[in-house]
């Protein structure tokens, strides 16, 4: 059991605030699109359990966690009634929520990888989940909420990449026998740390080689 | 087993209905998207089924039972011939077909609710399969169509909540140990009653609050 | 064990060259849609895998092939890479992409069909999961980009009829117990010949009877 990476207890507070601030950005994105109440929940709902739903369906873990644990379902009903009732607060600290999603971000890719790896995926299967786990549930919110999903565009800084770092050092540390709460920790701040930089520094990755000048201006979707 | 509240007979009828008119709203919408006999057929498919499937994936009911049972792969393919020899006639008792949309998401989120159970969830997560299975297939089909789901859009009548509703009643019903035939009926009829008066008196969940005036008329996606 | 219907090392490199002509076509409408690198890679192995990735988790065979072959996750990414550094030489080829992208579609019929009833799913089932293993990467590739899925268009030729009819064909097969590397390889030629039949020609599926003659020419979503 490599997934019990901290205690049952700090890993169910740690999970938690990352399922409310994940939960925040998909409510607020509801809330963008003219959504109601009932909108802003399931975007909430979505973006904050979809990647680990999807991880869970694909590891053979049913049913998935978020149905299991009544904290992991009950948290984005409360974000939702915050976006509900105080969205142009929330928005107003929009720094304050890409610091806490980065956090959610390098904390989910961290223990998705350890849970793909208990349940006996490769090194580079539980990679791929562990970044699947971070990511999917954003993926999943912007589906729903008809745009094109905010991972593929060209024009927004890295996520799934510090994401893919966070994940490949947790299968090193895998590797090596060494993945505790103090390496564990470790990886998920160097995800964050990358995150935050990101965003800084709008590190974005390059488009296909060779187009045409006329075409590198235009629409992204 | 609860999730046989009906006897097996008259539980493949009533599905075989709501499946039936799940696919001919999901049909109806390939018409007005202009898709060929074969868009037809996927989105009934996918309407009549999709949000079973989902719900059979997460309790680990594989092979869903739409893959197992004949009947439910080929109505919708009967829906998709008469959607297509009949769409205006179809059309043009389209408040039957609410009626009987009506009655499928109430006898959906009863029989939902009941399997989720009957494969060892709690009750919050019976009550989030039964809404979703309910649901699920309608979200799928407007994916599939490329339009915002429906489900989402605050200016239509409340769709999720009578679904809820029935769901969270055949859970106390299933908690009382009190599930049969009868009081089944009953949580669909309340379902399919909530939903009827949310059609006839346009109710609608509201949006979030403190919106400037001058964007509460606006886009909704 | 009928899905092995030729030797694992000719089944594997027949797969590879499936997942990679696949990849290409992701990659390419990457391109198309203006996104980076990592967009890119997204859509190639979604497109690659999707469609055998939801066969899996329907017939309950967790962890899906793609999570437990390295192979299958790679090639992607080497598609990535030609899209990446060589797209304006890749689309110049589409002739020959159209072809191994039909060659794609009908190998992956015919497995996807042998596996589903590995599996002890009926006929029925068998042949629907045949031709979603080989058009469900396309579809997943399209809603991913934001986009109305191709399969569904009424103005591109025929895609998932080739698939249904050599889906067929080995559910036929299977009946008669004459399934084997032979007989498999003619499903497959024949659901490739229809489909390079179908491009030739530009056959379509009809749309729904009785349109009137203003919206016939009318929005294709």
């Amino acid at each position: 059991m490599t997934s019990q990476i901290f205690t049952p207890d700090v890993q169910q507070v740690l999970d938690l605030i990352g399922i409310f601030v994940f939960a925040l950005s998909g409510g607020l994105l509801a809330v963008r699109k003219n959504l109601d109440i009932f909108g802003i929940a399931v975007l909430a709902e979505v973006t904050a359990l979809g990647g680990g739903v999807f991880r869970d369906l694909v590891i053979g873990a049913v049913p998935p966690a978020a149905f299991q644990n009544m904290g992991y379902f009950f948290t984005p009903l409360v974000a939702t009634l915050v976006v509900f009732f105080l969205h142009p607060e929330v928005q107003r600290i929009n720094g304050t929520i890409q610091l806490l999603d980065a956090a959610g971000l390098g904390l989910f890719c961290v223990t998705g990888t350890a849970k793909a790896h208990d349940y006996g995926l490769g090194s580079v299967a539980d990679i791929a989940l562990g970044m699947l786990t971070a990511v999917g549930g954003g993926v999943a919110r912007d589906l729903l909420a008809h745009e094109l999903p905010s991972l593929l565009r060209w024009d927004r800084a890295l996520y799934a990449v510090p994401a893919l770092v966070g994940a490949g050092m947790v299968a090193v540390l895998i590797w090596l026998n060494a993945l505790d709460g103090v390496t564990g920790t470790l990886a998920a701040l160097v995800a964050f740390t990358l995150r935050m930089l990101a965003l800084r520094y709008d590190w974005r990755a390059p488009r296909a080689w060779h187009r045409g000048s006329s075409s590198s201006g235009g629409e992204s979707g």
